[in-house]
């Protein structure tokens, strides 16, 4: 029996950077370098970005993804640190993601770029986005660089609240996606270059500025603000309970309404992009819960067919398989 | 029926060391800032840190275990940048050491700390310790310091290989125990005092730290090398299937004899340190695997009757708590 | 934060009853043995059964417990040949329950008595509890003797249809509770009166009868049917890959629309009754799913206390945790 | 990495026996019917039973096996009544057996038919197999025949105590196989003929009669015994808690030295035949713990690619696939 999917973090790129990215080695290698992998890896990748009606849409269908939501991939307009720039950069990538769901609004929603830059206008973006164009939520690529690629901002700091806000009154989700760690915490990782990106650096970072939402408030001053986390949680769900342990060891200046599961089960969900584990999976059900984890691929970047068969297979109930699959995607979207 | 126990992530200080501290409120401060603890939390903590014949004792006693395997509390030795102030700073450590284990052989084991700023020398002492004194292993506070607080240098850099080898032939394990990461990487945690330490920054930096023992081949040149990891693993376990199919996709210059579960099942071994988690030790049991996993409690850190209650009745079977709660231990450390 | 909890295999039994069974070594020894017990663990147990006042609400209050669904105390009426003996004992224990219910409407629901002897009455009598006294479903023990207590009738049998569409149409589950198997089934259990009851015959013999539903085509006939089994699903859950994969091999004449994973995300939901087990609950969570299992006590043959300290700790997620604590209850009986 | 496997619940049938089965239609009726099979599934089946050099060989060649522990197909010799019949038939299967172990020494193991229509004449053969043919153990079918059809004993019953002493001094393990339930316990399975054996009789009546072993005090009567259950336990493993609470309520006569859980640890195995289960292994590592688990297929009931390329993949650790796959039975066993 065919298990429909939706996947959501799915992304593209425009043709014209794409294009150029590829006609220049020199910014394919800088590029491949930002996101931790190579270049021979990155290239066919690139084509992939650019693609909505061939290959992607091919995988889709074949492996039972009946809808895609799709998002700039990262690191997005996160690393431009001119407020206009990453405004029109923004723009223009929602515009033209727009587009595409318009083409096939059966299979293809959105997940909105946000100009953090600016908060105030990264959540006028964003209402833009949901009330005009009929997106599903925000996908945002780690911290938001501040003058330069050495400072950073991250989302628990207070200016970041009306945008938190926004998303909380339109009631859509933002996904949390990873972008590699500050250069200046490069040392750790000096010598490892695989070590940078998806494959370790990603994780830690990204859980890092998630746990940061948490324990900096984020969800007290919005209660019913939800967050989405790739990769299962980047690492976080076998860590809550020592987490929460140590924290009430030592909780500094921060109080909390709430214990880490509770904002979980409230507030964060998880997807299965790049992370095809049974293991993982089922560490995910017994800490985050079934109803707050959805599948998803992160194509280009991972396999569609190993993506779907797995969770076809997965060692877990048949009704947890169709609420992951698609039940609790189409249920937090909207997509019916 | 008694679960007997061996504990091997069990602190102490020596008592000047304590006394100068709780004597000097800024001493105290900057130490329990560089832990990422409050004060208030760690002065009963260096107390305790001193003790061997009063409430530690006591402790095991009630809580049945057998034997605890001592070490010099982090960061040890590690952030002394002159290699012969660190020598002398180990061999009186370990010294101190060998007195306690010696008073009471059949209820103190030891760990020896070892000075990596030569690695030559950590050699020479981890044989003095093991053959002369008895000890078991070595416990490590991850990076050492190289000339200031700011620079570092990791383990899997060739200039260890003295070091592991000694250990591989000594046949004794090297637990690498946490420490704060380096200030460079302090953007991602800052206003966020409470993330520094235990509660999450020492699972990333330590984490971190023993993937790069893996990727850069310290397990394929030195395959009969034990390291253990406590924590249940700092959040590696719950990742491993990303981490390995992501490094597959891009290696870069990296090339491995085997897969991380096989190094798991090789040369990794993690304990229950501050991690009491039902959740995280059915995931490590999935991933590491009870043969490989070994109680114990982080004292004077984390509580040991809280541990001792969760060990006797974890979800685990009677063959896999007896092996966890002493059996790997006495078999791994060769304590009969 | 106090959970809330909801259980549905709490049972009663009326006064005249208890006093006349105690009142009466003789019937205590049978009806203790008829239900694998001791005499002097169901002594107790009876005074129990007869009170709805007393220690049953105040355990109730002292645990969370905000609503328990009682049913008539197991065999129920199944063991009476006749079947007007058996529609009056049915009626009568439905109108008692009613008057408690309605005594107490936000602490007490109530499962109908149905007299499977006439399965059109049942359906009747079912229909009367759930239009007129607003009891939110059936509770059935097991076989209903037929003629004599060596013979029996099974309710995959086809003059139950009229029983099982009628359930269905009122949109109430069945609850299918246990009872000891057939004397003829006697022999592996000579010798071993402690494995007649709920040490061990209930399960096998729950399980068998809840299987030849399935196989038999109930849920086939009945696409909307729901049915409830106590004990975590009486031992079926762990063995549903092995019982499919053999059935596939040799299915005899029987044909089925779905597979038993799918039947018990459809059909099928469990109690954690009676099996206060982290590894069985663990098990259910990932083949029958978080969705389909709700808390219960077994009240008064199991302890409240251990059940709600057990719910409020078990290893699972927040999310899953007020589910099965209350939420798959209150969503599957319409308790609001 | 090629995995090597050992599977012992590997079936044989002398070519006599299969040529007159399948050369008399109501032979094999009767015969299918016997192990709740259909004529269809078993008759090549037949085929396969008796093949030694091709097949066989072939599929463990094609899927890792290095070797196969060989046993006389159910019901063996259990289900003759006459004694000297009995002891006869088991002979002759156990020389034959031994000279295909013989021929390949390094492929084959054995386990013995043993006559327990006379305790003491299977304890000899028991010691004859194992001294003078290097068997490894002893395969029993459930009950033995006594009288008739209707009629058995099982082997809690003190007369059995002289075998399983043996067995116990011996060192070698008895391997408790399913054969369907007496005919006066057919009630509950009446009009499914699908549920008769495999697909769910085996199990509960294999379950039940382990657990007469346990609760009849045969393990602390024979501390040292060692009794392998197929299928993961026929069950009993994610039942274990319920069993233990309520055996504890209701212990009648009955008194144990140990938990279930310990008699789990220190007498029982599981082996994964005809259970390719990623669920029901992971509550068998729960609950059994992995040191008693061990790979078998059930060959040529069930697939052995299905079960070697499940066991190469399952969600476990590598250290726990090493022991499961090959390493317990190894051990176990003495196979070297
Ligand atoms: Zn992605
Ligand atoms: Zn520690
Ligand atoms: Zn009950
Ligand atoms: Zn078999």
């Amino acid at each position: 029996m065919a298990l429909g999917k939706v996947a959501l973090e799915e992304h593209f790129l425009d043709r014209n950077t794409v294009d150029r990215v590829l006609g220049d080695p020199d910014e394919l290698a800088r590029v491949s370098a930002g996101g931790g992998v190579m270049p021979s890896y990155y290239e066919p990748i690139m084509h992939r970005l650019a693609d909505f009606d061939g290959e992607r849409l091919r995988a889709m269908d074949e492996h039972g993804i009946e809808c895609a939501v799709l998002s700039l991939t990262a690191p997005g307009v996160q690393r431009l640190t001119d407020a206009e720039t990453a405004a029109a950069a923004a723009l223009a990538a929602n515009d033209l993601l727009a587009e595409q769901v318009e083409r096939r609004p059966d299979r293809y929603a959105g997940f909105a770029t946000v100009p953090l830059q600016d908060p105030s206008a990264a959540a006028d973006e964003l209402g833009r986005c949901v009330r005009e164009l009929g997106f599903v939520g925000a996908m945002v690529n780690g911290y938001t660089n501040v003058g330069d690629a050495e400072h950073a901002a991250y989302y628990d700091e207070p200016e970041f609240d009306v945008f938190w806000r926004a998303a909380a009154d339109l009631g859509v989700p933002v996904y949390l996606h990873p972008r590699p760690a500050l250069p200046g915490a490069g040392r750790v990782l000096e010598d490892h270059p695989e070590m940078v990106g998806a494959t370790w650096g990603f994780g830690t970072e990204t859980a890092t500025h998630a746990l940061r939402l948490v324990l900096g408030g984020v969800f007290d001053r919005h209660p019913d603000l939800q967050v989405v986390l790739g990769h299962l949680g980047e690492g976080l769900p076998a860590m809550l309970w020592r987490t929460q342990y140590c924290f009430d060891l030592n909780p500094f200046d921060k109080r909390l309404d709430k214990t880490l599961p509770e904002y979980f089960a409230d507030n964060l969900h998880v997807t299965t992009s790049g992370n095809f584990s049974d293991q993982a999976l089922i560490n995910a059900i017994l800490t985050v819960g079934a109803d707050r984890i959805m599948f998803s691929v992160d194509y280009p970047y991972a396999d569609t067919a190993m993506a779907a068969e797995w969770i076809e297979r997965a060692p877990i109930s048949e009704s947890d398989r169709r609420k992951i699959a698609h039940g609790n995607a189409r249920s937090l979207l909207g997509l019916g």
